[in-house]
């Protein structure tokens, strides 16, 4: 903004410590090395049963048209004094490796690799902060807005109200996209109905009301230019006068309107909702919608609706854009396998933490579908060169409690990866937003009720298989000898 | 992205009910009427003492690009059906109204109104959203950063370090601004350092060590091509590798490097820091920092601090870029007073929540300041037209237990609003960043203490002047009145 810099670009929406090991990386002439880094996260979010994968569209507009521009590379010259050397080597870095991931709208889970990049050491090193970035976020929303589906009934809708509480610009589009993904209705964003074809929704606010003064008037105005009509009925008094200046209205226009129903957004929503129904049904408005909103999300819509509240349609604002039971997902970005004299050799970075520590070598996710019943039976990571599809029994162990395990007959093993990018040119055809809201809501089906609660939903297996678990553990067991030998010379 | 309408803008960043309002606005022929409105919040978020102002910079930006682009305009025709003589309309609109607001970097607190628009009521309208996304974030961001200042110590300095957990791009860059206006002394968000002159830091990551399979190696790469080294010291195993190969790395370069410390990035940081000060200390390092990250927020700062932590450097990302205690600040935009035939009228909205029944009538906000002391009494929020300046002595009463009073003498009365567009056009200059986080650090000088506990703060006084109180009084029963009317007429 009117600095020094004046154009914008994502090349360096990157962390520095990534160009600074780039710097290092291409000094030694291990910049081309083949590295492959998976991202995933540890735990779903909210304790929820399941998440829901979004944020590929942008990943690959990111990847498309990654670079540094003239003024980027100008400003790391002036102001962080690299040298010119390295500064030629970044101004021609370009994204030419293979990107393999789940696709948007996929149910994911915890120590899933969600996104494996396979691409010269230090391309994968720029992109990591901005491809978690965008996963974070979306996946974050996408998953929020699918738990609170949960409690929507049929025939309810949700819409999405939250830019004004949301993190910003890009959170507002984005976030709104995501909340369809998930399985939202509509988006109250504009711009997002733009850019996404996402339906907009919205008639007026409380500040109209308050511009004439009164709602007998404010909804006469509102209805001389809008056929479709949801009035806002707590400006002044809900019960007293707003629906009743609302039932008005719909009275004396009669046809000329499609008179849709009242908003109520404030004040106890289960009690008003019954007032509001019983009013607008004594006067002859059976099929008017009652739409509700209030910093509401899956927890006051499944409360006011144990109370018997009738409300049609929710409009969804704070709670859904800012994810704000837990407002990060904590996506990682792992290197777990790099070239050495032509050969990959794979890596692990071990923690105290046993959550932490990696898993490593390359990796693929089946989901296992249950052929009798078309249900999930759960997934499982296996190594690159596997062939779980084969395997007949399947043999499913938990992946921390190792004695628990299951065997699986007559199933498919559905692999999750689908190739996005091959050697730097994206082969895969993004998926209408519609095509990608009607996917989540049939892979939603593979899974059983009991992952779907809100509450305490049942544990979905996620295990390795038996060669990517022994191969940790022989990683594990390398890497202590090699502390520990350290150690010991240090005496 | 590759849509229909695949320019984008951010004229249609607004909610759709805006434009609907405007339309009828248009329609009825009111849309120039002149309106006032203001933005504020309820409370200060986290329980914290004060908040700290931020987004005005983008504010700025908005309005003075404020359009709709031809694009825009085709898809309301479009798809959302708008006629042509409004869009015509639509198509024109500027901002041409005047703006008062706070500037960045101001303590302020709930209830005051922070950023005044009085413009033509269509383009007040339109552009609320968008004001309020960009207050909301950088408000909140701001006062987190400021609040996790208060633990940081003298001599020891925050980092920002969140790009990849923060809600989408904007959020990062945004963020990390608002987090350099709060008192933190770098990013690690390299386009944030090139579009606002914010000091951007970052050495190496694990996945660097994990790429040369060791530390000792790693170490020695990366100081091959910087001078200034932090080791990263928890890959593997941080007492018994991390730290005594960073130790060793240092002793065999010399001179060769500036070794600045080391960074924990997990584990117990109050043991490991502890054990970690005396291995460099024996070690001939005295000066060397230790830097710290992982999930840190003001609570485990004091935390690791109460326990003796030795730490110098705090990186912040998570907790800091989401204000993960509490993501949403809640403010909202009302509408206060409106032209009725030539002359402004007050307008108030009620509702059964006494916290959001609004304030009527166009106002300044005072900073009280004793001048005995140099310290703030409180702020009071009086009506545009009185001279708070002139009153003395001056008595301040609490706003909801009016009773509660106290008489000030011998104060200066400071008012907080500053022009920043008249007419339309910007007559404030933008102050560059360092000196709005110097004027933070400034006025935050004016507070006692006890307002910046981060547990328990006083509550500071922001009262309403006699006149305003007054006001605000009568038009509630105004309103109550017309309500009782037209009920006991439906009767």
């Amino acid at each position: 903004m009117k600095g020094k810099y004046p154009d914008d670009s994502w090349g360096l929406h990157t962390d520095l410590y990534q160009i600074n090991m780039v710097e290092s990386y291409w000094e030694d002439g291990i910049h081309d090395k083949k590295a492959v880094f998976e991202a995933y996260f540890r735990t779903q979010p909210f304790g929820h049963g399941y998440a829901v994968f979004a944020g590929l569209e942008k990943i690959v507009d990111y990847l498309n048209n990654f670079r540094f521009s003239d003024s980027d590379i100008q400003y790391l010259r002036e102001e962080l004094g690299y040298k010119e050397d390295f500064l030629h080597y970044l101004q021609n870095v370009r994204f030419t490796g293979n990107v393999r991931s789940v696709v948007e709208g996929e149910i994911v889970f915890g120590n899933e690799p969600l996104l494996r990049i396979e691409a010269p050491l230090a391309e994968a090193q720029l992109v990591e902060t901005a491809i978690l970035n965008i996963i974070n976020y979306q996946t974050l929303i996408a998953t929020k807005a699918s738990r609170i589906m949960q409690v929507v009934g049929d025939g309810e809708v949700a819409m999405e109200f939250g830019t004004r509480r949301a993190h910003e610009f890009d959170a507002a589009i984005w976030g709104t996209r995501a909340a369809y993904i998930g399985g939202f209705s509509s988006t109250s964003n504009v711009r997002a109905g733009k850019l996404f074809g996402i339906p907009v929704s919205g008639t007026h606010a409380h500040a109209m009301v308050q511009a004439y003064h009164d709602e007998y008037t404010a909804f006469h105005k509102y209805a001389r230019r809008h056929k479709d009509c949801v009035f806002l009925v707590d400006t002044y008094d809900t019960l007293r006068s707003g629906i009743p200046n609302a039932i008005r209205v719909a009275k004396e226009l009669g046809d000329q309107i499609n008179f849709i129903g009242i908003r109520l957004d404030s004040g106890d929503l289960a009690y008003l909702s019954k007032k509001a129904r019983e009013m607008l049904d004594e006067a002859g408005f059976p099929n008017a919608k009652i739409i509700a909103s209030n910093d509401l999300d899956e927890h006051t819509i499944m409360n006011v609706k144990a109370q018997g509240a009738k409300i049609d349609s929710w409009g969804i604002g704070t709670k859904l854009i800012t994810a704000y039971e837990q407002p990060a997902l904590g996506a990682v970005y792992k290197l777990v396998s790099i070239e050495e004299n032509g050969k990959m050799i794979d890596t692990i970075k071990i923690s105290s933490n046993p959550e932490k520590v990696t898993t490593p070598g390359l990796k693929k996710v089946y989901r296992i579908i249950n052929r009798q019943n078309g249900k999930s039976e759960g997934d499982v990571i296996a190594l690159e060169w596997e062939n779980i599809k084969e395997e007949s029994p399947l043999k499913m162990f938990h992946p921390v409690h190792t004695y628990i395990s299951k065997y699986v007959t007559n199933f498919d093993a559905v692999e999750l990866h689908r190739d996005i990018f091959v050697d730097g040119k994206q082969v895969y055809e993004m998926p209408h937003l519609k095509q990608i809201q009607n996917y989540t809501k049939e892979t939603l089906d593979l899974l059983w009720d009991a992952y779907k609660r809100i509450l305490n939903p049942s544990h979905y297996p996620v295990d390795l298989s038996q060669a990517c678990w022994d191969n940790k553990m022989a990683n594990i067991d390398m890497v202590s000898k090699k502390v520990m030998d350290f150690s010991n010379g240090l005496q």
